[in-house]
């Protein structure tokens, strides 16, 4: 239990315990309410856009001189500035989310343990999400829409370079519950320092799972320092592999995609590993290729005799271990199917691995012996992602084994209750033998 | 990576290095060669009996000496010895287990992303368990052939006074799986001391799930010392409300069952919780039934001034926030389903909690409300256990909300990848928009 001191009005643990008496509250909602709620908020956005935007303006007034200064970078300015158009693009997500179907109360199995003795597992709100991101004030909206239709509250921590666009969009979206009776405005809440972030990862016992959304130093820094579970991914390195048995121009157009339709997303290939048998005829074919995208490759020592010198730099031991972000392609020449599930068991952060191979039983080898969220045969794995899978909308990338792995849809924000109904049955009769279980699955 | 010293052999970090090895050869082998080996492996616990029960006389001879000298709890010396029906047991256990579905290569969901793209969700193991354990040798072959049937590799430690019972079950399991080639021998492992432990919750890169099983102290401290994930439950503290409208008898039988029935299992309630409207009806009754059993009852004011003095005792606020393991029951009476709810979700541990109650909305109300793994209406808490779910065989109890909640069954076993099948399809053509995304559910 909190002291009385903790529970002081906007301390942190206030706010986790209001957001946990919240989603007691919000695990009763229909989901006509839910919906009908997400579709209010998505008007409430564009309803106050000029609220929105003049905030967001105040962020990039700021921001214009930190870049100058360059204590931030282009890009992160970019991801900070909300457009018209952004704005839009917000409350139509927002529907997006109210046109998914239910997660809740979806009966995953259903058991007759005995006459007149029921079992069901059925789905529910995991509870309070505790969201923790950088820059892209679209976050504030796309969680919030999330955690409603799956009726858990969140609290939420943005950078500080965003605080005023967050703060206009947390206030737009508590405006809007306050509307309806029955939805708790606690529903959503946002914290306002760095401090907070650590004392909310202490609150085991009023926040159930945390989601960090950024840097890689961010999602490391919060795995150490969290009692809570946390599911995010570090770092992704991923691999191409091109067996022997593969179709040369599918090989070279998905290495190609891989590493060069978008770098500095963690679903993009670091690392190429070529089967030798097919080495010699592919390796020149895709450097060209490569090179024509300023792809920069550091191969092993084979990779370096088969290509020419203006094509190519060594590799080192620490290549096989780092995630570039950028477009620096490592590439390594083995001799065999097996020797590169061994690197990529090895070196790889278990996100996503492709083969590249026209033989279905090396495909399945590879497959089951890979230890990834994401195994693919003939594929960029560029495809992992949440939009792309079909999910609707995407929460983020586990790569946890446990709960939710590879790209999370809504669904990593629920989890399960058993619910036995009966008419009085005690365990005692079954024990004696009086009764016997029936264990008929319905 | 680990240096060359922590992986000399016999070191920790070898053995769940080695046992990592193992699982990657475990997750290729078909369920026919998992359930010849775990056949195998019972006829071998039945034809090594007589070594089996050697080392296991040899723990009880000193662990009578610590019976005597009061080291050791005469329940801890029941559970640590082994009778030739207890072999027996073992055996048809792990036939049972043989005899499961295959929880591998389950199709979770399956979509066609577009033409000739197929993304499949599928279940497999994952990878290697670490199972800390005390006394019950039978639990060696209960978690092996868990681990066997999932795919999975198992590192185990196991208490100090099982040492020798523990080490002849692995030597026989191990022996068995050394007839077969493809089976790795190093798919069980036992550890042998407690700093060896601590040693196997650091290493998170090859070990992927830890359960403990035992003590609130061992869960707590595993808990509290891993950098794994860990699935296991501290406490039980489960309660039984007795509803305005709840059947009389019922109610006196299922709270029966609930404290009496089990009183050291977790599932066992530790507080009964009474609508105000009625208490005078129920309590002498359910006093007097439980009062048969030696049950001592602890009150809220209201229970005190509704029972004779010989009955009750006043309770503590300790008393609502305590595990009793014991034949001792707290007692509350509450004005309303929502104070009793309010209760429940304060002070429980989100384990098992039941309802007595013919309206079906008030149970509606507190199966939902409730935050716990199990909420049951007329039915007893003690219900709350793999083996009565149907499960086959129970693995633990989780009170995590996250991976397996509840009972766990062999499915807290495996998680699942998503295997995408492409003919070289690239995300460039989906993002110039050459191609459209179909998500067709298959």
């Amino acid at each position: 239990m909190p002291t009385a001191k903790t529970l002081t009005d906007g301390s942190v643990a206030f706010v986790a315990r209001s957001a946990r008496a919240a989603a007691r509250r919000l695990a009763q909602l229909s989901a006509d309410t839910r919906n009908k709620v997400l579709l209010a908020a998505a008007a409430a956005i564009e309803e106050n856009s000029r609220e929105i935007l003049a905030a967001n303006n105040r962020d990039c007034q700021s921001a214009k001189e930190a870049v100058a200064s360059g204590q931030m970078s282009p890009a992160m300015f970019a991801r900070l500035q909300i457009s018209e158009r952004g704005i839009a693009q917000m409350a139509k997500q927002v529907r997006e989310v109210a046109a998914l179907p239910d997660p809740l109360g979806r009966l995953l199995e259903a058991t007759e343990l005995d006459e007149g003795l029921i079992l069901h597992k059925e789905t529910c709100p995991l509870g309070v999400i505790g969201i923790i991101f950088e820059a892209r004030p679209e976050v504030v909206p796309q969680v919030a829409s999330l955690a409603l239709k799956s009726g858990n509250a969140v609290v939420l921590k943005g950078g500080s370079e965003a605080a005023n666009s967050n703060e206009a969009l947390v206030s737009v979206w508590r405006d809007c519950l306050r509307r309806y009776p029955d939805v708790p405005e606690d529903s959503l809440s946002l914290l306002q320092t760095r401090a907070d972030v650590l004392e909310l990862l202490s609150l085991d016992r009023d926040v159930d799972l945390i989601i960090p959304r950024g840097s890689r130093a961010l999602v490391e820094f919060v795995a150490k320092n969290s009692r809570i579970p946390v599911l995010g991914h570090g770092e992704g390195i991923c691999h191409v592999y091109v067996d022997l048995a593969a179709d040369i121009q599918k090989a070279v157009a998905v290495v190609y995609d891989a590493k060069v339709q978008g770098p500095a997303i963690c679903n993009a290939a670091e690392t190429l590993l070529v089967h030798e048998d097919i080495a010699a005829h592919f390796l020149p074919l895709v450097a060209a290729k490569l090179k024509q995208a300023g792809v920069e490759i550091r191969g092993c020592p084979t990779t370096v005799s088969l290509l020419s010198k203006e094509e190519i730099v060594p590799a080192t031991e620490e290549d096989w271990a780092t995630e570039y972000s950028d477009l620096i392609l490592s590439v390594k020449v083995v001799p065999s199917i097996e020797k590169a599930i061994g690197h990529i068991n090895q070196y790889g952060s278990r996100h996503t691995e492709s083969i590249v191979t026209e033989d279905a039983s090396a495909a399945a080898q590879f497959m089951n012996e890979v230890d990834a969220a994401g195994v693919y045969q003939n594929a960029s794995t560029r495809f992992a992602d949440g939009y792309r899978y079909g999910f609707g909308a995407e929460l983020g990338v586990s790569n946890s084994k446990l709960h939710a792995r590879g790209p999370m849809g809504i669904e990593g924000l629920t989890t399960y209750k058993f619910k036995l109904y009966g008419n009085g049955h005690i365990v005692a009769d079954y024990v004696t033998g009086a009764k016997h279980f029936k264990h008929r699955k319905l």
